[in-house]
C-alpha cells in the first residue's frame, strides 16, 4: 500500500489501531505506521495492558523486517506518551531510533502528558505535527478520553425496539425482537467496553450471562471479558443467576446484609456500597467508582426502570438502539419515564451514527453536545 | 455533460422524469432524453395531464435546438404507450422522427401498453430495449404502477415520533417534534401525492390545512395541491374547519345526514357514502375507490387511531416515520393497536429507506416483500 499522504498514513494508523479494539484496556486503543518514501515499514498496535504500546511494536516490525527507521516518519493514532506508566515511555523510544518525523493524531489528554511527549519528541530534533483524523482518532477511544478528562466512563445504553418503541409485550416476552446480525453486532459493542453494567430486574427476569460471545481478537487468544456490574440496591440476587457462575461479578448495592454479602464474597463476587439518601444505589457515584477502576467504557444492557433512573441521573452518555422493522403497539419501553407536564422537558439526544444491521437499524444518538475540545 | 453507457443515459432521463414529479397526476412522471454519440441532442418530462408526454416533448426540444434526431437514441424511463389515451401514442412519433433505437427502463404495467410499445418500435426497424435502471423507475411511480395493477393507490402514511415511539403528550401536545427541514420534506412528500388522507379526529383536534407549502415545481407555476380526503364516519366535521376553507374536499362517511350533506355540498364539497357492516368507513373500499378516481399515491396523516384502523385493514403499504432525537416518555403512539398477545402477532414490516433530515431520521417502511415483480 502507498502512503501518498499525511492522511492516508493516518488512516492506515487507525486500522492497526482498530485491531487492538478488545485487547487493550484500561490502555487506550492506539495504532503506529512508518513509513518512508511512502512505503510502509513497520506498523503495530497496542498489546495487552503491561505489553509494548503501539509505537514499541511498530519499531519491533520494522527491526524484525530488517527496514532502518532513521528518518522515517511515524504515524501515531494519539500523542507518544512521554512518563513511565506500566512501560517506559514511547518518545524516548522513537528518539532513540531516529525517526525523522512524527504526526499525531491527537495529543493526549491525559494530564501526565497533554502534550509533553511532542515537546520532547521536538526537543530532540524530530518534527512534529498533530490533528491529522483526530475525530476518527478520538472516537476510537472515546471512553479512554473521558475517563482522563472526567474520572469516569464514557457510558452506552444498549437497547432494541419495535419501530413504535416497544421492547418488550406487557406481559414480558421480548425474545428476538431484533435479527442475528444485530444480536451479534450487540457483542462486538459489548466486547469493546470494559464493564457492562445491569440491574437486578434483569437478572430475575431475563437471567443473562451478560458474556461476549462470537468475537474475535486479532493476534490474541479472545478478547478481553468485560466486567459484569448488578445494580442490586437490596443483595437480593439469587446465588444461582447464571451472571454469578462465570468470572466474578461487581454487586452494587445500598442496603448491608452480612449473609449475602459473605455468600458472595465467598462465591468470589465483590460488593460496593454505595448508597445515596434514599436507600438505593448512587449511580452518579458508581460512574465515578467505576472511573476510579479503569472502565473506559461502560456497556448497559438493563431494564427500564434502570434505564430511566440513570438517564435522569445523567449518567447516560450515548444511546444504542437497535430498530426492528415491526409494530407492536403497547408494550414496555425503552425507558419508564415518568409523564411530562410539557413536551419542552423532554430529554434532548442527537444523532451520531445510523447504519442497517441485517433487516434492523443500529441508531447511535448521545446525550450531550458534539465535542468542542481542542483535540490537536 | 457525456453519455457513455446506457446507464448514464437512462439516470439523466430518470432526473429529467423528476422534474415532473408534481405536475403530471394521475399520469405517471417520465422523462426521456435523446441522445446521439453521446451528446444530450434533446430532453424532456410528461407535462401535466392532456399535454405532451415525455417523449413529445423531447422530440420538440431536439427539433426547437436544430439538432436532428434520425438514428439517434431515446432513453426513456417508462415503455412509450401504444395507445391513444388523453394524447396520441408516443410510439408512433418515435416512429415518425426516425430513432435509431430507443431504451426504456422498464415495459408498461398498464394492459392497454404492457409491451405493445416496444413491439410497434421494434416492427417499425427500430432497436429496442429495456431493463435498464428498471426499479429507480419503479420507485418513481410506484403509485402509478400500483393502481393499474390493483385498482387501488400506493399507500404512505406519515407520521413523526420521538426516538421512544411517542407523537404527542397523552394530554395532546404535538406541536414541533421533529424540526424544520422535516417538515418541509413533509411537504415534499405530500406534494407528490394525489391525495391526502385524514380523519375526523385530526380535524377536531389540530384543525389542519393539509396543503401543500413551500414547494416548487420546475416549469410550473405551483405544484398541484392534492385532494383532501377525510374519514368522517357521521359526518361530525364542523363547516368552520380550516380543511373545508380552501379548495374542495371528499368527506367519507358511513352514516347519511340530508342537512348536514347538504350543507356541505353547498360549501363545494363531495359526500362519498362507503360504510361497512359496523357502521364506519369501509377503508379497503375507500382505496378502490380512490384508484377509480385516479389517485396513484395516497399520503395519510391522521391519528393513532385511523391509522391503526388502516393498518389493520390491509391499507397501509408504506411507513414515512420521522424520529426526532428526543425521549419524551408516555405519550401518544404512532398506531393505536391493540395489545399483542404473542410477539410473533407483530406487525412485519421491511425498511426500505433511512436518512437524516436536519436532526431528524427519515425511515421509510414497507409493509409488503421486495417487489418481484418483472419490470422488463
Amino acid at each position: 500500500m502507498q502512503i501518498l499522504s499525511d492522511t492516508d498514513g493516518m488512516a492506515l494508523a487507525l486500522e492497526w489501531a482498530a485491531k487492538g479494539m478488545y485487547i487493550t484496556a484500561p490502555n487506550p486503543r492506539i495504532g503506529c505506521v512508518i513509513v518512508r518514501d511512502g512505503v510502509v515499514i513497520g506498523a503495530g498496535h497496542t498489546q495487552p495492558a503491561g505489553q509494548a504500546h503501539a509505537e514499541v511494536q511498530a519499531l519491533r516490525d520494522a527491526a524484525a523486517r530488517g527496514n532502518d527507521v532513521r528518518g522515517a516518519t511515524a504515524y501515531v493514532t494519539l500523542e507518544p506518551c512521554s512518563h513511565h506508566g506500566r512501560t517506559p515511555p514511547c518518545s524516548d523510544a522513537l528518539v532513540r531510533a531516529g525517526l525523522g518525523r512524527v504526526v499525531a493524531a491527537m495529543v493526549d489528554p491525559n494530564p501526565l502528558v497533554a502534550g509533553r511527549g511532542l515537546a520532547q519528541l521536538a526537543a530532540a530534533g524530530i518534527a512534529v505535527e498533530s490533528g491529522i483524523l483526530a475525530e476518527q482518532a478520538h472516537e476510537l477511544n472515546i471512553g479512554f478520553f473521558t475517563r482522563m478528562r472526567h474520572g469516569r466512563p464514557w457510558v452506552r445504553l444498549k437497547t432494541a425496539a419495535s419501530l413504535d418503541g416497544a421492547t418488550a409485550l406487557d406481559g414480558g416476552e421480548s425474545q428476538w425482537i431484533t435479527g442475528a446480525e444485530a444480536r451479534a453486532d450487540g457483542h462486538a459493542w459489548r466486547a469493546r467496553a470494559g464493564a457492562i453494567l445491569t440491574g437486578i430486574g434483569t437478572v430475575k427476569v431475563d437471567d443473562p450471562q451478560l458474556t461476549v460471545r462470537g468475537i474475535e481478537a486479532p493476534g490474541a487468544a479472545a478478547p478481553l471479558q468485560p466486567r459484569r456490574v448488578i445494580v442490586d440496591s437490596r443483595l437480593d440476587i439469587d446465588l444461582d443467576a447464571r451472571i454469578l457462575q462465570g468470572a466474578p461479578c461487581w454487586i452494587v448495592a445500598a442496603v448491608a446484609d452480612a449473609a449475602k454479602e459473605a455468600a458472595l464474597r465467598a462465591a468470589g463476587h465483590e460488593i460496593v456500597m454505595l448508597p445515596n439518601a434514599h436507600g438505593k444505589v448512587d449511580l452518579p457515584a458508581l460512574m465515578r467508582e467505576l472511573g476510579r477502576r479503569e472502565i473506559n467504557e461502560l456497556h448497559v444492557e438493563a431494564g427500564s426502570k434502570l434505564n430511566a433512573s440513570l438517564l435522569r441521573e445523567g449518567c447516560i452518555d450515548e444511546l444504542l438502539v437497535y430498530l426492528a422493522p415491526s409494530l407492536i403497539g403497547p408494550g414496555q419501553g425503552m425507558f419508564a419515564l415518568p409523564p411530562l407536564a410539557r413536551l419542552a422537558d423532554k430529554v434532548a439526544l442527537r444523532f451520531h451514527d445510523v447504519a442497517r444491521v441485517g433487516a434492523d437499524l443500529r441508531i447511535l444518538a448521545r446525550t450531550g453536545p458534539s465535542p468542542t475540545t481542542n483535540l490537536y
